[in-house]
């Protein structure tokens, strides 16, 4: 990105109450609105603003159209003792996960594993956020959402599967968890969508037309398919988020699902699939974590290529992002400082986005 | 492959009763030796002989050196309602696999989903044998294996993770079950070993040498690391399998795992990871199944590329394999076969390898 003069950054304990506040105004529950504009800004800090406060205007759209409850009528379907599959009413994914997360660790202490098929939900963020909430309980959590068709089959042109984000986190001991988390397209269809909003170019390789020819046009892009990341490999493994996402719950895949942007006339019907596993019920957390530093030492200790002064362990580039931006800011562009400041006005709200930015 | 005059094809109903009395003369028990010499020839029939009859030497080696335990004390060591841990007590991977893999699927049916951390492990073959077996209950299934170091991490030179392989199926209704099965490198390391056994070079693309310089000769690239699929991702993947595989279970990861080939010295040591999903327990199955049907059916139906006539699903390529090797035999190379008329001698073994043969 050559055009980092027109962003500027927002001091991140100014921007959470602004995006909470937004919410509120927008009709969700304080509570609600406090883990949605959380979500948000872990997504900035850690350095992927596509999925952060670039998102709360379309977010509010989808509430304003009646297309995200504000007060959903999340239930139990099914339980079994490891087990539990829940509609999340077309609430804020966020809220949806959340929730679906918090019960999987409670489940997982007394069954070993536990797991959540959620249906009727609707974009839920980073899904990172939901794996770190895992580790940080000592349990690997494991996290996917489909998505809307986005990427084509291998070999075909059409878009048919989501991007389909998937994320694991796993504890270690005196390092940072590991982080993985993943779009199983060559980069997450936000990155393109925020392009598209700047008004920028995408690399060569990221997306084809409709017609399956390589562009370097976001708009372009978004028309046609982006691309799976390891060739048919991410195909299959988009084509089983989806199964386990969506069709296990009773939920829909691919191109039947809503999209997020651009789309005032149906719900998403996104699903959820969320794990957690207890390290106890299996050895001693102590051990466990200690041999996870072992690893992690041993990694970034081996030798590195030429071209590299370093080897990063999954997750480790966001910590260091989330220390900077901390100090420094979250990153906004030109076009979503003007997105949020038609929010606040549309919302009637008197706040100052000046008083959001970082002195420089 | 441009030498395939020089492979051979063996009839399969005379394959399978050679490798099990093969295994019987190296001491395996009947029950045990039917069940490695399946998932051998599994392998070889879904056109994947490098994790097929080519092992048979290899395997016999490790049973002969006393590094695979031929009536392993395989013992569960902890046990929740929907999790149970393992150990394997260095037994033929397949058996000890195949056994966790059943007591998945007995306890997913009234837990909804479990799992099993296995430790103490050898070589489990391919990794769909497993998942096929939850499809085949109208479960889905997963499983996954540490494996020796051959991977550098991403940004390195020295192999620090496993090829770690992992496998997805799902029941369908009309259609042949999805069947995703992957090593975590851009090919299966047993495809080079194949490649050294025939004395065949690889492509590039697929390995480094010692030096992080890309090669195309297999013994370079046994010496160097394998890379992974999608760059980054893969080695993501790569390492959180050998987490769930191995640390998870008290095993050990990549560096620390004894190689199969080439090795009278140590154990191997590798962990697995397998995971049930009742179906039933989230909707009904035919539903469930129905869907999958369309969601084959719909992606197949989508246009295809300029350069590709068809779109494949997940599976699909191994299905058309199986028919076609059923018919006409599994395929072996000159290298293999003489491999295998050498273990014959050496366990004193009356049989007539030509016998074997697939008339041409």
């Amino acid at each position: 990105m050559t055009e980092t003069n027109i962003d500027q950054r927002l001091k991140v304990e100014a921007a959470y109450p602004f995006a909470q506040r937004i919410f509120v105004a927008a009709g969700l529950p304080e509570a609600d609105a406090a883990i949605v504009a959380d979500n948000l800004l872990q997504a900035d800090l850690r350095g992927h603003p596509s999925h952060g406060i670039s998102r709360l205007k379309v977010y509010c759209n989808r509430i304003r159209d009646g297309f995200v409850a504000r007060e959903p009528a999340i239930h139990v379907i099914n339980e079994t003792p490891a087990a539990f599959h829940l509609d999340g009413g077309h609430g804020m994914g966020a809220v949806v996960a959340d929730k679906a997360m918090r019960m999987c660790i409670r489940k997982a202490r007394t069954s070993g594993i536990a797991m959540c098929s959620v249906r009727a939900g609707t974009h839920f963020g980073i899904a990172s956020y939901y794996t770190m909430q895992a580790a940080s309980r000592d349990m690997i959590g494991f996290a996917c959402s489909n998505a809307p068709a986005a990427i084509a089959p291998w070999g075909g042109i059409v878009p048919m599967l989501g991007t389909n984000p998937f994320s694991m986190s796993v504890p270690a001991g005196k390092h940072r968890p590991l982080v993985f988390d993943s779009a199983s397209s060559i980069v997450a269809r936000g990155k393109i969508n925020l392009a598209e909003i700047e008004d920028r170019p995408i690399p060569l390789g990221w997306a084809i037309d409709q017609q399956g020819r390589p562009t370097t046009d976001a708009t372009e892009a978004l028309k046609g398919s982006v691309l799976p990341f390891g060739e048919h490999k991410g195909y299959g493994i988009a084509l089983m988020i989806d199964i386990l996402s969506g069709i296990l719950g009773g939920g829909a895949y691919g191109p039947h699902l809503g999209p997020l942007w651009n789309n005032s006339e149906t719900y998403q019907d996104l699903g959820f699939f969320l794990l957690a596993i207890d390290i106890a019920s299996f050895r001693d957390i102590d051990d466990f974590k200690a041999q996870i530093d072992q690893m992690i030492d041993e990694i970034k200790a081996s030798e590195s290529a030429p071209d590299r002064n370093e080897i990063l362990v999954p997750g480790e580039i966001e910590f260091r992002n989330e220390q900077y931006n901390r100090k420094h800011g979250i990153i906004v562009g030109a076009g979503v400082l003007h997105d949020l400041d038609e929010l606040r006005r549309e919302l009637d709200l008197e706040m100052n986005l000046a008083a959001l930015l970082h002195s420089a």
